[in-house]
């Protein structure tokens, strides 16, 4: 059994917590937000009891579901303390900051798993597998689209490191995994289309980059800050003896027939429906990390080649022009 | 080039026409029709000229699609005038009287080849050849579903026999076509949902029918005369080794995504539209029959049992009861 | 909260027991088994511990998961005690036992919900709240498909009461609860095809059944022990305005496509799989039943009538002939 | 009616000589072809003759479906003699040689069509169609994949101009039919994954396409010389208030069920069969604009810009930069 901390009460805290507390291998050990009604809240929910950060970083592990601008110091405390770590993406929205931060992860020698849940999601994930297997032979060209259902509140949107860095970053992420090498150009084109808003506050909501590899694999990905039929978030693979995809799951099979055609439910709603089992299962493998030493992935350097990618996508689409990218090293 | 007459020049009759007329291996000789402005149009949109009866009886082969009463007849004379023959579903509406057409056909020993277009359904006809392949092992059990769009006027149900001989006779001959043997028990339940003037023509609208074989095969079939999303015509096959079916086609492939969910197109309209091309093939097959001597399928006996299933059915809905089905013989 | 003793600790008992322990609205009271260890193993992972039966029926409710031939005693010795009771369908094989029983739970004015789990699937449920909100009009016809994906242990079968009884009985529940209205008649057909064991047992493993109704609406039932595409259940009901069915559910959104075409994954395997959600929404409901005073349904009354249909079903496929079905009172 | 002559008796030659053959509101002039035996065969079969050059630029039209470098020359002639000409795409794969073209029939005032057969697709039609009817609001991202299902021969390659202007062509035509405005700047990214060969001919297999716009709206493209699975004609427009999205056709509707999952037939195998409705379509579309004087679209300025695209495609895959496109004028 392991004993994990969660510090965070927010939406993504809640999810994690309620998953510990049930979880054959693992112990809640506690809840910690500055916000003592939601930490009380949710403690109660949990069966486990509010504790100070002090008592969070005593936990054998620690689950960091906190606001952004604090995962890097909660990092760094975690690894000084010699805490395994699980923590929600992005570590920091400055690659100075996170290079900072895991190299100090590195100097403890401890575990940092970064919560890219998409990798974890059962059709992605039964995708890389069969990928892997070869199903497809050579993998020659990848598809991502990732639509959210509407915009993030303008409050949420302007700390949030804008749409690569927040959004895209989780498509940079699986780019990454399913291409197996990095990329090494980079091109995005991005517009405001969907509320002045988001344009006001430097940002955009629509957006499309290209990626390039040395072997000559092509990705592209596609973001909406808006998709009026649910969340949408689907994968295509094309390789050299056939295609694989990944689409959407909607809440129930019905489909109704009339006049207008054949009509199935839209998508799932948003990322707690659509990725549930996603996160019972990084959960699972951060578990299974530090019980069983298997590989924490995604690791930390993971964590920081996304958002690499994503400081790239910002520079190509206010440049207009193609980013070479660095061999990571 | 095998010569044909067209006798009828009404919905099916100009069907069959045109396609004659653009056939690779047949020339339309004419088209007869008591209707003499029908019969001109669709001479002159096929590039013939309208002919008498004695005229088409003189032709190589000749296509009946002239109304049901003058099926049997034209066949009889089309037989002593030792002409091949394909004729329009059903040969007549009484089994008396087709086995007496049946009889003259087999002493002139010509061909007669009956319109069951669904055998020739391009997505029917891979489904047998799956079948028969032993693509799912041995067939256990098969469903048929078949719903008009809409019912037809009433004049033409006054005399089209009712539902089991009109409508149903297709479905058993699928049923017949696919199970690979004769069905022993017959039970059928029906009712009049769509219009009350149906059941005062003393029709049904909505039927349900089980066939059970020697085998132990089973078989269902549900007919409605209503389906407001089209034309719906499917046959599911399930075996030792895995399940077969077909569905609906539509006349694109566009799916549209909104708030309500995912929605494609309806079915096709009606059978002009969804067995276009069943109509071409089983015409191919039909002149195959007569220039290469391959076998014409569906043939004369196919008719008379599928007659006698679509009787024993009428029985069945009256009675409530079961009814036995005599072996071929 | 609401205290309930599971008394059962085999495949459902354990389902039913996790599920208890988890609830937000229920206190696990403890496990009832013969088979100590079996109570034991699951006691633990629940976090209860195991109870003697005299200690189940002190609990405020029951929830019955032990053999069948259990539980029409089990639910007498609840009601005498006056306890709620949860139980796995069927209560028991012979409907005048049911009856005794059920009139027990009457005169103690106890609560008594039978698991017919597939009521509360949400794909099913949703087909519900459509048809009954009128999006289909008046049904016409329902289509109930349901094929296991390998027949039971020889054992299992032997105490099962049947294919109907065991199997097809949750159709007949799933019929009724469609319907809205009680069958008038019932033909079934059946066939031993899958293993000739079945036969030399007296069952069956294939069956198609028909129910018709005073409104006129039919419905069509098939059952297969044996689908090697997983857990093949599928219900279809077609009405005045359109159609609605509700399908399989799959492991994975996962297609790939080669040569061969494009390919999905199975249907889920069995029950625990595509019913899991289905398990906790009765759970959820047979709780409110009791502390909101809701309906508990499926009653012993639902239990009562989908076991007459059995019979009727098991006489029918006997004598091949239609059975007349008294309306309930 | 029209009187078409065709000139070039190849592939394309022979679909549009046997459309023009069967039309309601065409008649076949005659078939020019060098290859005397091609255009024999050809002219029996559709029951026409054989003819010359000078006779075919005699006929009130002309259909040119001879090799690409004898388009310009012929369009020439033709607008020279007054006729009105439906042109195979390309004009010409030089931009300068097409403007000289255009010009000339500019000064002819006859009418061109360019044979850019998808949009006259019925699913794409549609796609458009509902576009224009606002049925999801304002476009903002368009994504078309075109995948052969296997290169051409490596004779076809080295005088087709390369992978850009033979075949994405098609999807640049598509993308400015589609987004209903010109693209500013574009992006091309391209590798050699299918076939060594291909790269020694200074050509690519695999690419991917952005474009840009004015209004912000965003479009990807991607192509391959390769797909085992059939010819992978999609097209995906996200707007405002939905997704609309036209797939690939199958030749029937038959699914599969097994151990594997469920699977359904590969995709139509290439370009003839997915689009022979497409080229009856936009032979009605041109018959109409000659008979009818209705627009003549495609038009030769649509065939223009998408070469200057496929031109810039070029630029852009081969320094690696975003190549800003100059408004049309």
């Amino acid at each position: 059994m392991l004993s994990i901390a969660v510090i965070g009460a927010g939406r993504i805290g809640r999810i994690h917590a309620r998953s510990i507390a049930g979880h054959a291998r693992a112990r809640l050990a506690g809840i910690a937000d500055p916000d003592e009604a939601a930490a009380g809240d949710l403690s109660t929910a949990c069966g486990t009891a509010p504790i100070t950060l002090d008592e969070a970083f005593a936990a054998e592990a620690v689950l960091i579901a906190s606001p952004t601008p604090t995962h890097a110091d909660y990092i760094e405390r975690a690894a000084a303390a010699r805490r395994a770590v699980f923590c929600e993406k992005p570590i920091d929205l400055s690659a100075e900051r996170v290079r900072a931060c895991l190299e100090a992860v590195a100097r403890a020698g401890t575990t940092l798993m970064v919560g890219f849940n998409r990798r974890f999601d059962p059709s992605f994930a039964e995708l890389k597998r069969r990928l892997d297997a070869g199903a497809i032979g050579r993998l020659e060209t990848l598809a991502i689209t990732s639509r959210d259902p509407a915009p993030p509140p303008a409050a949420y949107l302007a700390q949030s490191g804008g749409l690569f860095r927040d959004m895209m970053i989780h498509d940079f992420d699986m780019a990454r995994f399913l291409l197996g090498e990095e990329p090494t150009t980079l091109h995005a084109a991005a517009s405001c289309l969907v509320d002045p808003a988001i344009a006001r506050a430097g940002d955009v909501d629509t957006a499309m980059v290209t990626l390039t590899t040395r072997s000559g694999a092509l990705c592209q990905i596609t973001n909406s800050r808006r998709a009026i039929y649910g969340y949408d978030q689907r994968i295509e693979a094309h390789g050299s003896a056939g295609l694989l995809r990944a689409g959407n799951a909607r809440p129930t099979t019905l489909e109704i027939a009339d006049a207008h055609g054949f009509t199935t439910d839209p998508a799932l709603p948003f990322f707690l429906e659509r990725y549930a089992a996603a996160y019972r299962a990084e959960l699972d493998a951060f578990i299974a990390a530090v019980l069983d030493a298997t590989p924490a992935t995604p690791t930390g350097a993971d964590g920081l080649r996304a958002l690499l990618l994503a400081d790239a996508a910002v520079v190509s689409a206010q440049t207009g022009g193609v980013v070479g990218l660095d061999a990571p090293g």
